[in-house]
């Protein structure tokens, strides 16, 4: 019985070009869904350098923790990454540690790499023990069914309550060559990232040090899956994973057309995650302005956006601005009422510490109709600011959450 | 179109006894509601002492800001409290000042109290202007019906999104004199209180002075109303108020079973509050052992109160232990996932960071049929503990909120 796709969904997934050095397979192993994939595998090719972001839950999963142990080693002999839905061998004790090392044992012994290089991520239900030898047996099939082209067939294979694949590219033109830039993320529920979102992977043929992966992803991050949430909640698994191949031949240390390629990237991604936040109906940016530094901007916008009386607001449509100013007042950053500006989209909702002059019910009204909405904050106290995006809270979100599980 | 009772409400309104020194009365000034009182006003005599707790928003109503401009003002000569519902006077800039100028003014005339000791309190929707004539134009009946037994009649007065009247008292024998506390509430959304919540009125003949009474509302509130959350939202009005005739002539300083008492009435209406969340029909209480110190314990607890996903589960009936391993994780405080173990009422749910050996579904299922429920957490760490309460997150939550203003 599937969830119905999010109204919020884009046409179709995108054309996700091949990158050099990467190849992707996907199998259905049984985990915990039937009659579908539920297994990934991404192949790199020697010479590849792996950068990644985590959640800093502290219930952290053991792929999680086995990804941070790894994810800095130098290494020329390429990688792989496996990955697996329906379970998220979250809080499964030393027999999480247990499967994560068979399955990494397993992808070494089949593809030549060493063990060093294997990355796992696995979501799903938490606290339920994984299945691993049911990916195990599955492989050698993976192996054999690598292909350039398989991306998006992998970024099926790791939905949960998605109801929609999500991916993203972008070409960079540099001198006379070009890069390619390509990912793939999954993400619903319990989506408010503390360094990463959910699982996300990206590949690129740029050639770039590991090091310099590492801060550009890091960056991007920052302003993109660290600005999304959908319901307050961080996930246990959380894990962001960019390959770059260097297959190109094109160095791209230090190009800033290539970092904004892939903070676009990045930044498509997150929103589709966004848009495909469970139940929703409404993508919605909350842009805060004035506020006494950034982190006290990016503190209002979070209060806003992880706000339920804001969140069942716009999901009545009812423009009711009251609320926001409840959720600033309670965000714990600087704030004077009668300095707030609120606007709804373009229209002047409240100033001064009142509702406007020129403000009716009838434009606001009219405004939460839509299913794209910008709320705009300015606090009136200096220059900090910052944006975040979010979705509404509607009634779907608690029929999924209320027997997700069982 | 009233909403349907509370299922966790209590069997009916207790029997509250009389204040010597406190009357009460009720009226329908027509704020915002129809059909119903809406106002209400309580004359303490002179020699009566008021102490109170307020929200810390920063955007906290124009009532708020001149009840703590009142509350430590010395003065022999009584005081009086007038309470609308149907709007909150919150965010309404100079206007709102004005309106409870106004209102005081009327009341001291009316009264022959000074406007020092007239305190006001408005609750209901947010940001528009409060129609405060209606409510002067009924000060004289008001003024006219006051009456020692009228303390329900003024909690029905006060009720928003209420769906029952909210009131708790208990007697305090000292020697052969005894002193009697009574008091009420509401509340049922926007309750995450960071002071005191929402609207609370607590009456005592007891002889105290105010620099003591404020000392035991303060100190029982940081353990009653400050430890419960319906919503995670904090409202821009909460306020309590606790008033003190003297009339029975028994001094209570220093006296540790009118503390407890005083305490026990505080606990009773917090925890109605919760039983009056919007759409709850579970009323849960978190409790956190073991942490690091009480602060992380307190942490901990609310992460796990205010989780949509913990809350969704509940109003399930998945006894779901992986979102409270999240919610911990996520929460900020210091944890350790092979350290900790989690119960639902008595049953042993997990320990070592996995899933306990002695337990069953069905055992865990069962429990949560139950409309009462327990979640015990022991971090394993430290000696820190909090008790924390809250409500499932329902539909009716949603439904509620996507249209309350419109």
């Amino acid at each position: 019985m599937p969830l119905p796709q999010s109204p919020l969904a884009p046409p179709s997934f995108p054309d996700l070009p091949e990158i050099k050095g990467a190849s992707f397979a996907a199998v259905a192993a049984g985990v915990k869904y039937q009659g579908r994939t539920d297994v990934m595998l991404a192949k790199l090719d020697p010479g590849s350098v792996v950068a990644g972001v985590f959640t800093r839950s502290l219930t952290r999963s053991s792929n999680v923790l086995d990804c941070q142990a790894k994810i800095s080693l130098p290494s020329d002999e390429g990688a792989a990454i496996i990955v697996n839905s329906g379970n998220s061998n979250a809080f499964t004790g030393k027999a999480g540690d247990g499967s994560v090392s068979a399955i990494c044992a397993a992808v070494a012994a089949a593809t030549g790499l060493p063990e060093t290089r294997v990355f796992t991520s696995s979501t799903g239900v938490i606290g339920e023990r994984l299945p691993h030898d049911r990916i195990i047996s599955k492989v050698g099939d993976l192996v054999q069914a690598l292909d350039e082209t398989g991306m998006e067939m992998a970024a099926q294979a790791i939905m949960t309550t998605d109801t929609f694949a999500k991916g993203s590219c972008a070409e960079v033109v540099i001198g006379d060559q070009s890069v390619r830039i390509a990912g793939f993320a999954k993400g619903s529920g319990m989506i408010a990232p503390d360094m990463a979102t959910m699982l996300v992977y990206v590949f690129t043929d740029a050639k770039i040090a590991q090091a310099d992966l590492q801060a550009l992803v890091s960056t991007a991050n920052n302003t993109t899956f660290n600005c999304i949430t959908v319901d307050s909640d961080t996930s246990t698994s959380d894990t962001l994973l960019m390959a770059a191949t260097g297959a190109s031949g094109v160095d791209v240390t230090g190009n800033a057309a290539f970092a904004e390629a892939l903070h676009g990237v990045f930044l498509d991604l997150a929103h589709q995650v966004v848009r495909d936040g469970e139940g929703a109906t409404k993508f919605v940016a909350v842009h805060v302005s004035g506020a006494a530094s950034d982190a006290d901007a990016r503190t209002h916008a979070m209060a806003i956006a992880n706000s339920p009386l804001v969140k069942t607001a716009i999901a009545g449509e009812d423009p009711n601005w009251g609320r926001v100013v409840m959720a600033i007042g309670k965000s714990g950053a600087a704030a004077d009422r009668d300095l707030l500006s609120i606007r709804f989209g373009d229209v002047l909702v409240a100033e001064n510490g009142w509702v406007a002059d020129s403000y009716t019910e009838d434009s606001g009204a009219a405004l939460m109709k839509k299913p794209e909405i910008d709320i705009r904050v300015d606090i009136g106290l200096g220059q900090g600011s910052a944006t975040v995006w979010t979705c509404d809270l509607t009634h779907q979100y608690i029929a999924i959450n209320a027997d997700y599980r069982s």
